[in-house]
C-alpha cells in the first residue's frame, strides 16, 4: 500500500496550472508533516505554505525558474531552526507537560540534559541537526501527497539566502532547506512522466550482518 | 490512512525480545526505504541490517545501552556516503541509462553538471548533504514499519565513530547517521506506551503566505 503510493509518485516536472489542490487534501498533507518523528520531539522547523502568486514568482526566480513553483497551486517551504535556544526547547517541554499531565522530574531532567548538550554548540551544528529533522518531515510530506493523489516536486535547487529574504525567514530564526510545490501533473510536456523509476538494487543498497 | 499509521507508531522504549519481525515485513520496510526520494536520485547511503546478536550487543554498548537494540529482532543502521565521488555518481548514471534505454545527452549533461558542483566541495559538505537524504529514507523506514504493525525506535543517541568501527563503515566510505531497531512493543515496562502523542499545533508549525 505504502509502496504502491511511493511507486505512483515521481518528481513532477510539468504541472497543470489550471488545477488546484483542495484544502482537505492540503490539510492531510500538513497533518502527516506534523506527525513526522523528530529528534527528542523538537520539530525544529516550520512549513511555509505559499499560495500568493507574486511571492511564488519571486521564489521561482530564485530557484532556476522551475515552473512547478507557480504552475502548482501551493508551494511548501520547509525552513529549519537556525539554532536551538532555551525558549524553543522550553516551548516543547511546555507542550509535553500540557498534554501528559504535568512536568515530571524525568521530563525536566531529559530536556535539561538536552539543553546542556545543544545550547553550547555552534549554531551551525544545531542548524544542521535541525535541517535533518526537517528532511524527515519533508519526506513524509512527499509521501502524504502521494496518498492524496497530489503531485509534488521535491526541490533543493534554489538559492536559500534569497528565499529566506523573500519570506523574511532569517529574522524569525529560520533557514529554508527544501521546497515542495504541490499540484497536478500536466497531461503533456513532462519528460519524466511515464519513465521507469530508477532505484539502486537492494543487494547494493542493503547489507546484512547476520 | 497514512495519518492513522503515523498516530499508531511511537518511539518504542521497551521491546519484547521473544518476538521476531517476519522476513516479508522486513522486505517491505526495505522496499519503502529504497523508494524514498533523494536528491538527483543519488540514494547516497546504505542500510545495514544487523541481526547478529554479538554485533548488536556491541552497538548497544555504543548507544547508551538502549535495550531495544538487542530486544528487537533487527537493527537497521543508516549510513550516509562520506563524500560524493565520480564513481558513485557514474554508478547512478549507469543505473538510469540501463533502465531508461540508454545514456541520453540530457542525462549526461545533468550529471556532469552535478559532478562539477559536488566533486570540488569539501567532503564534509557532501557528507552533510548525503546525510539529509538518508534522513528522508529513515523517515520512510519508520513509516513503513508502522504500516507493517512493526514497532521501531528512531535513534540518534549513539557514538557514530564507534558504530562506524564496529561495522567497518569508514573504510567503505560510509558514516552511520541513525539507528532503527525493529521489533514489537513489550506488554509491560514501556513508560511511553499509551502516552499522548505530542506535536506542535499546526498554527505554530505552519505559516501561510496567501
Amino acid at each position: 500500500m505504502l509502496q504502491e503510493k511511493l511507486n505512483w509518485r515521481y518528481a513532477t516536472k510539468k504541472m497543470d496550472p489550471s488545477r488546484k489542490v483542495p484544502e482537505d487534501k492540503l490539510a492531510r498533507i500538513l497533518e502527516a508533516i506534523q506527525l513526522a518523528p523528530t529528534s527528542s520531539g523538537l520539530q525544529p522547523f516550520e512549513v511555509i505554505v505559499v499560495t500568493n502568486p507574486e511571492v511564488r514568482a519571486q521564489i521561482r526566480a530564485a530557484a532556476w525558474d522551475q515552473a512547478q513553483i507557480t504552475d502548482g497551486s501551493h508551494l511548501l517551504v520547509f525552513a529549519a531552526w537556525d539554532n536551538y535556544t532555551e525558549d524553543r526547547i522550553d516551548a516543547v517541554v511546555g507542550d509535553i507537560a500540557a498534554q501528559r499531565g504535568g512536568a515530571s522530574e524525568n521530563l525536566l531532567n531529559y530536556y535539561n540534559n538536552l539543553k546542556g548538550m545543544y545550547l553550547p554548540r555552534p549554531a551551525e551544528e544545531n542548524y544542521q541537526h535541525a535541517a535533518r529533522q526537517a528532511y524527515i518531515a519533508f519526506g513524509l510530506g512527499v509521501t502524504a501527497a502521494a496518498f492524496e493523489a497530489v503531485d509534488a516536486t521535491p526541490m533543493e535547487g534554489f538559492d536559500p539566502a534569497k528565499v529566506d529574504e523573500i519570506l523574511g525567514l532569517r529574522e524569525r530564526g529560520l533557514r529554508s532547506v527544501t521546497l515542495l510545490p504541490l499540484g497536478y501533473r500536466a497531461a503533456e510536456g513532462d519528460w519524466l512522466q511515464g519513465q521507469a523509476k530508477v532505484r539502486r538494487d537492494l543487494n547494493k543498497l542493503v547489507r546484512e550482518v547476520a
